[in-house]
């Protein structure tokens, strides 16, 4: 008979790839800013590694009310996202186009935690878990407030001066 | 010097990686349709496939409007998504959990389709083309409104069986 896994195996294994993914975002937003041309745009992927790393700390603290080592598992997702990324800074380097490529990379990562923040949520509080569930979503708020601001640069800023 | 590509190249660009995300999603979505334990979630999928033809031929009239022909380009993020799914659906194959994790599976492709779509439609007003924003903010809110019902269908429904 297959093991009979639950929500909380699916809970844990949610949680480990978005510890991946928080740590691979950590790792990409330092070369974002670098390539960012507007300084409204650095500015604001280096705010947001800030709060990547803050978010980084809930999901140890979330692993640690499950009693489990905090551990990342590779998350295609973000690797794909990231890779689409990279091919834009590639393509649209030096060019009017770049701010405008990296503001819709970034929203779709955004909204790829916000699928994820929103899911772990929901779960945290189905398996009784409250404070668990409070750190999960103070990160959506984080993720769901940063792409506002990455709509608002981008319709007034990046795609502008590329148009 | 570089060629100087600008937002209309972008749009283009993110175009194909739409279409041909919107093309592996109609291939998915018959897996998970016959994957899910639930008669609302099958029909959910089954339902979502029709709606995601229909943003394919709107993707089409857009390449029309450009004067180009409809082609689609690898989206390594879609492939990175519909990878994680498979995973989930091998681990949690026959357990209780299955469910829960297709919701969530289907709500993160949702957040990407929801972030480009977004993106393309803001980039289309900027380039003068409202009609082609038209197509684009109709499929985003099929995007919007088939995520929210997911969330339903999950609170409701496959979290409450796999806890």
């Amino acid at each position: 008979m297959p093991e009979q896994k639950k929500l909380d195996d699916l809970f844990l294994d949610t949680l480990k790839d978005m510890y991946y993914a928080e740590k691979h975002i950590a790792k990409t937003l330092p070369k974002m800013a670098k390539a960012a041309r507007s300084t409204e745009l650095k500015a604001g992927f280096e705010r947001h590694l800030e709060e990547t790393e803050g978010q980084v700390e809930r999901l140890e603290q979330v692993f640690e009310m499950l009693g489990k080592p905090a551990r990342g598992k590779t998350c295609e997702a973000i690797l794909g996202l990231v890779e689409e990324g990279k091919s834009i800074m590639e393509d649209f380097k030096d060019t009017p186009a770049l701010d405008a490529g990296l503001v819709s990379t970034a929203q779709a990562v955004e909204h790829y935690e916000i699928a994820r923040y929103g899911t772990l949520k929901t779960w945290a509080q189905q398996l009784g878990m409250p404070e668990a569930a409070r750190l999960l979503d103070a990160s959506l708020r984080e993720e769901v407030a940063t792409d506002k601001k990455l709509t608002q640069l981008a319709e007034m800023d990046a795609n502008r001066r590329a148009a």
